[in-house]
């Protein structure tokens, strides 16, 4: 097969991207809708991330943040939006970049998208995007606070959220950009 | 599960949609690059669509065209594209909007992306969408002239290319909207 010199991995994270920025937009004007809620995670790492430095320090390379009774404060814009939220009763306000952009979900309808922060080595090939996050033990239950979700460990990869519904790669439920493709 | 209320589903063919925009602009601008070309499937009756009567009789629901050889006048906006096509030895111009897409496909990388026209409809539902194109039976050519992809009958899913390199549900080349849904 041809070397993509199209770089659809590059144009897809781009849309996936844009879904959530839809999303995001929708909630902000009318609220979450029905039992819909958002899991979205993201490298703290990344360009543009502003958070204070007590969530950088807990979570230095990636964070998930839980949009679903309290937030506050929702912008959106081309490049990222901003966001209210609460830990451990503190009020914060966090700026999230699209391009930090790791995962987002919303388990009333088990839809996920994965992505590929800063997706724009020019070397990089669809084929090495990983897809799949690493789906938590059965049982196992992070000590989560109230808009967050721990991290496991060091890794990027190990999210366990609080409520864990995770999509497993047998069932269809997640896309991984290889599916876009013939191998 | 819950009703999607977020309509994920528009908003994944919004963001498909936005995929094939972005890849016509860059061809656009510079040729298509290495082995790249595109299949580009559209329904012929879809509001927008502005194609010869010619055509319009010969393709009265859907046509796919070919850009590869032989193509000009590529321009690019919101709301579609128009682009110049030789059918017969006799140069058209066509304007097809995003709405009417049906299918997008690079054969050089098998990167394909399946539409739902005009994926509107209120009580659509992202199961409902159809995912997959009926691939050729084995053998089968269509009787194509320069960049069109006869249709087979006057179904419009039945989209026989002249080098059929279809792919197929069980190798993961073709995403289907579900695959974004746990079951």
């Amino acid at each position: 097969m041809s070397k993509d010199r199209m770089r659809y991995d590059l144009l897809m994270q781009d849309a996936f991207r844009s879904v959530v920025k839809a999303a995001l937009v929708r909630v902000a004007k009318e609220g979450l809708p029905g039992n819909h809620h958002f899991y979205i995670s993201f490298r703290t790492d990344a360009d543009g991330v502003d958070i204070s430095q007590m969530l950088r320090s807990q979570y230095p390379e990636e964070m998930t943040i839980v949009l679903q009774h309290q937030f506050w404060g929702l912008s959106i814009d081309d490049e990222g939006f901003s966001i209210g939220l609460s830990f451990n009763k503190t009020p914060q306000t966090l700026r999230i970049p699209f391009h930090a952009l790791t995962q987002f979900h919303d388990p009333a309808v088990q839809f996920l998208l994965p992505f590929q922060p800063n997706a724009s080595v020019p070397a990089a090939r669809l084929a090495d995007v990983p897809s799949i996050k690493k789906p938590p033990e059965p049982g196992a239950r992070s000590e989560a606070s109230d808009n967050v979700e721990r991290l496991a460990g060091p890794g990027p990869k190990a999210v366990k959220p609080e409520k864990p519904e995770p999509p497993t790669k047998g069932d269809g439920s997640v896309v991984s950009l290889d599916q876009f493709r013939k191998k």
